[in-house]
């Protein structure tokens, strides 16, 4: 019951250290018969991959997916899918400085104390790193969700947030930047953001918002598996997030009911949409969105204080390849995250009636 | 797999509809040799029910909890507990009036859509009823957590805000007023909101925190099983939640690695903890500390359009005794929930190492 | 993650000793929208409960199921459906003679060296009783198996078996008597051999044999969940259970492949069925068949030797109203539980394909 | 929701067909700190490979595990251990015959009714070859079972039967030949056997005995959970296999009450150990011992009447290189699938107090 399986009936089990042999993992539970654009998966994959820009990790490492099973001239076969991302690019020997050193703000001294041992290289199963194999499930889930369409993007950098609601921003336009977001003028602000903070060794914080459009009236488990608590589950899971909110959030809590009900039209639409496009757990149809906050990545290229094992406090200097702002790479993260739960709920829907 | 049962190992399960027969819930994997203290069960059922100040629904039910099974001489026997809560003061005639009525921003409409038939009397199986199931195995879990100790309190209503950190909160105090906040200035002028508004017949969103401490160093399960990440789904499996962040949570998002960090003192604690007691998905042994938005209650004792069956728009009128603010009686669900994670991760815990 | 617990999709989660207030139970995933026919579920627990004849145990219990949730005018809602059947005719004092007493053969001593503690009234949670909570369940799930037909039937009692196949059977005779064989000339020998075991103050065992017809194609689920699996573990999940074959079952171990292989009909029938209607874990179509063994009955009323928790060998004397044979009561148990199998793999094959 | 994992807190999910590119799985919940003995693990994997003596199949596989996480420095670390085994020697052009083509008492018909895709070669997902994985995962789980022992061997080959009780055997000569029976004389009766029945291009089925010696008293989750249930479920997985039977098994549905009962010491053993080792579903700290049936392997070397996908019965003749008796090679899956459940089972019962 460790856990690193996500997903009821369509299931993600993940493998792998950032500097083992390799990570990966298995899918269970993917319907037979989906004819699979391999492409497109290693596109997704693309988009989260290291070296890609400036403004991310300079690390080259070409994230190639084997797929070893599952998959029979083109078309999955309702078998277990088990695919693999060879592990080719790391410098273990960056990290002997901190073989025995806790980091402020990582996972070593946490990992540590509850196993005992720990691959310390790269973070070991902590690192982001992980991450690849869910963007390969997601991507494969994407492929079977037919309509429904999941958009995420950068809304903020630090304190430069998109001040227009997701209504007015061109989705097509996320790709067009590095930094992803919808909204070209502010993308410039985040991206010199990011390249001063780049500069002065550190990194900074940011919002995704996710948005998921043609999602059909259903989907959703009472009383516990409710849709929003399992889509706030998968992003609380990625590394480095910190909050979710979904509809009005954290600020509905400030408002009214006479304000905050979204009226009905005839058709069973809402007039607004504050419930975030789900009522008692349950998809309404109307646009699910949501937001997710990252924290700054902890390895700043400053020197800092740290813990060793022997409860020492050390000075260390953040070495090796890291991003400023974890922000632009985890965009294909959390649309794999959001992809993986709508996979699983349509299918958990299938047996609602006879 | 409807999504009734919550916990891995600590498991509970719940049935049951606000105005069906009973409702209640299965313990399954409660420890043996438990010495259970059932009036503390039964004061923390009475924090959360209904007619226990002015400023909560005036419906009265004693929510008394009776034990089928599991305990046997006052002590846990490792069996499954079966608990039921009689349902002995629904007006069912009350919602004659909704019967084919979706009212805006409840579950009704959903929930018609997905199941194709609904007890619409009360909310069924959607009404915040069902969560005192979850405040009885709660009290359970809170028994064998020992040490760890779990305050939740009424952080805002609407846009009243303790302005306080947590650290300069006496919790002893939570209790000591009806909206349950510990600073007792902003504790009146929250009941003096709540009051306003509940003579508007209207209603009032807020937020919980949640602190919790003497967590030892070690619970959480990576990857997807992160400790924050089942905080996070307890909360927003809570009916009216709309966001969860924990640690620094969306402030977090604005802020840079450097100042961001956790710095070690030698013992393994922190000077700071913007991490909320947990990282990399595991309790560092630190405070763990979270923050919960409400919405306003959508039931409004106000004329509101809403939409028949027939798909026609209706005027219907809010009956029935409600909330107009839920934050105070959700605060010992929001412990509940809290406990119940922990125990199960206590449980999770042990199979870590040989 | 105790095992209180059965099934993936139809799930039931029961609770409940022999001696204490109520045994019961919660139905999690039954579709919704089911007319249930409540008086064919008091049926099957009637064909279930104890003193229906001269051959059981003749302890008068009504075990009147009373529900809880999940059902609105008739008609399940998708919600869980909790149930309880409320212990009305204990006589817990004819436990107190075993209540530091490990009988032999019972689970007395292992759950109290796994437990540490135990109610020992009745067999408490390893009482056969708990199986009236699954005969419920399976009642239900029978009814939403449409054309799928279950038949079990006594087919052994100590060394008297039915010498034909089940096909010259005529299963509408099984209730015809009360030992449960549709064989009347071998269901008389097997009811005298009952009745001498009895007046003798000892028990038999026997074996039950089950038939399921009309199972469409492709229920199952490889690898490890394949229909037979489940299905063997269902049936040694039931008290006193020693052995479960199916198909060929043992005698097939003796075989060739050139005489047990199932050549096909064009239609995709086979001309013979060693298999067993099942081939790589997944129904094929044939008839399903499989026999249990149940040994006999620990409890015998005579003197034996018992161990007490002191390290002490004592004699002691079975008391109370016991079964001579537990085979002719647990056909409806065999019953349920392939219906449990059966219902639950008919929902998870509906997200095999897209 | 499909079927590719075993266990509840050790955990195996595997992936593979026969003639893709590699088999594997994923070992999630082994405990961190085990100092593994990788030789050991290849040494079971010999065992269960093909190609090891003249009476199994002469398919020339090397079976080499490749480790790709969850150990460092040879220690588990207690997160996911991925491992792989290359399809380095398939044939896959032995296997053109059958690709239109329904095989008798196969899984060909039955895959491709319930996915309507299969990958044909060589039996795909339904090919024995995937218990290559539960060897190794089974192989790891010994290693943390300490003092458990578990011996499983061949017990009869058709109709020839060891004839003596296991007690009298020398597990230590189960190596010493290659059908795996202790006992030489009938080993050699079982081998000439085999011989014959290969010559005759034909098979035959058998059953395999296993043995448990020094399980703690206490393993086991009642109700639905039984330790042998789920050693049955266990054992039924595995390819070829129709029967079950612990302790009395078959032969105890013809016995008394009063001869079965097992008497106690007064140290808590028994004097007889009809109950198999387990009580009530949980281990008494006696030796736990089950019989499984293998039916004959459906591949023969003879014309034989076959089913095409276009409604036809064609003529076919068994190809590629077959086991004529699979039991030899399945000893140690056996073994495997018992050290899943024991190693399960020990983990579980940690949370069974406080």
């Amino acid at each position: 019951m460790a856990g690193n399986t996500f997903g009821k009936l369509f299931k993600l089990t993940t493998f792998g250290e950032s500097h083992g042999k390799a990570i990966g993992g298995i899918i269970d539970g993917c319907p037979a018969g989906i004819t699979l654009d391999l492409e497109a998966i290693q596109n997704e994959l693309d988009r989260r991959k290291p070296g890609q820009s400036k403004i991310v990790t300079q690390r080259k490492e070409p994230d190639t997916v084997d797929y070893y099973s599952g998959i029979f001239e083109g078309v999955t076969t309702g078998t277990p899918i088990g695919f693999v991302i060879h592990n080719t690019n790391q410098k273990s020997k960056d990290y002997g400085h901190i073989k025995d050193v806790y980091r402020p703000s990582h996972a070593d001294y946490t990992y540590d104390k509850k196993y005992g041992i720990r691959d310390y290289r790269g973070g070991g199963r902590s690192s982001a790193r992980e991450t690849a194999s869910r963007v390969v499930a997601g991507a494969i889930a994407k492929q079977f969700l037919s309509s429904i369409e999941i958009n995420a993007f950068t809304s903020s950098v630090g304190d430069i947030f998109i001040d227009k609601p997701y209504q007015d921003l061109d989705f097509s336009k996320i790709e067009s930047n590095i930094i992803r977001c919808p909204d070209e003028a502010t993308a410039k602000k985040m991206i010199t953001k990011v390249e001063e903070i780049k500069k002065q060794g550190d990194t900074i914080g940011g919002t995704i918002t996710c948005v998921i459009k043609n999602v059909p009236v259903g989907l959703g488990e009472p009383v516990f598996d409710k849709l929003h608590a399992e889509l706030g589950k998968a992003m609380l899971s990625i590394n480095a997030v910190k909050g979710f909110e979904y509809g009005s959030g954290f600020c509905g809590a400030k408002m009214k009911g006479s304000e905050h009900n979204d009226l009905f039209n005839a058709d069973g639409t809402t007039k607004t949409n504050l419930s975030g496009g789900i009522q008692g757990g349950i998809s309404n149809g109307m646009d699910i969105y949501f937001r997710v906050a990252f924290k700054p990545v902890a390895t700043v290229i400053q020197k800092q204080d740290a813990l060793n094992s022997a409860g020492e406090i050390v000075e260390m200097q953040g070495k090796g390849r890291h991003d400023p702002c974890v922000v632009p790479r985890a965009v294909p993260i959390v649309e794999a995250m959001a992809a993986l739960v709508l996979a699983d709920y349509l299918l958990l829907d299938r047996v609602t009636r006879l």
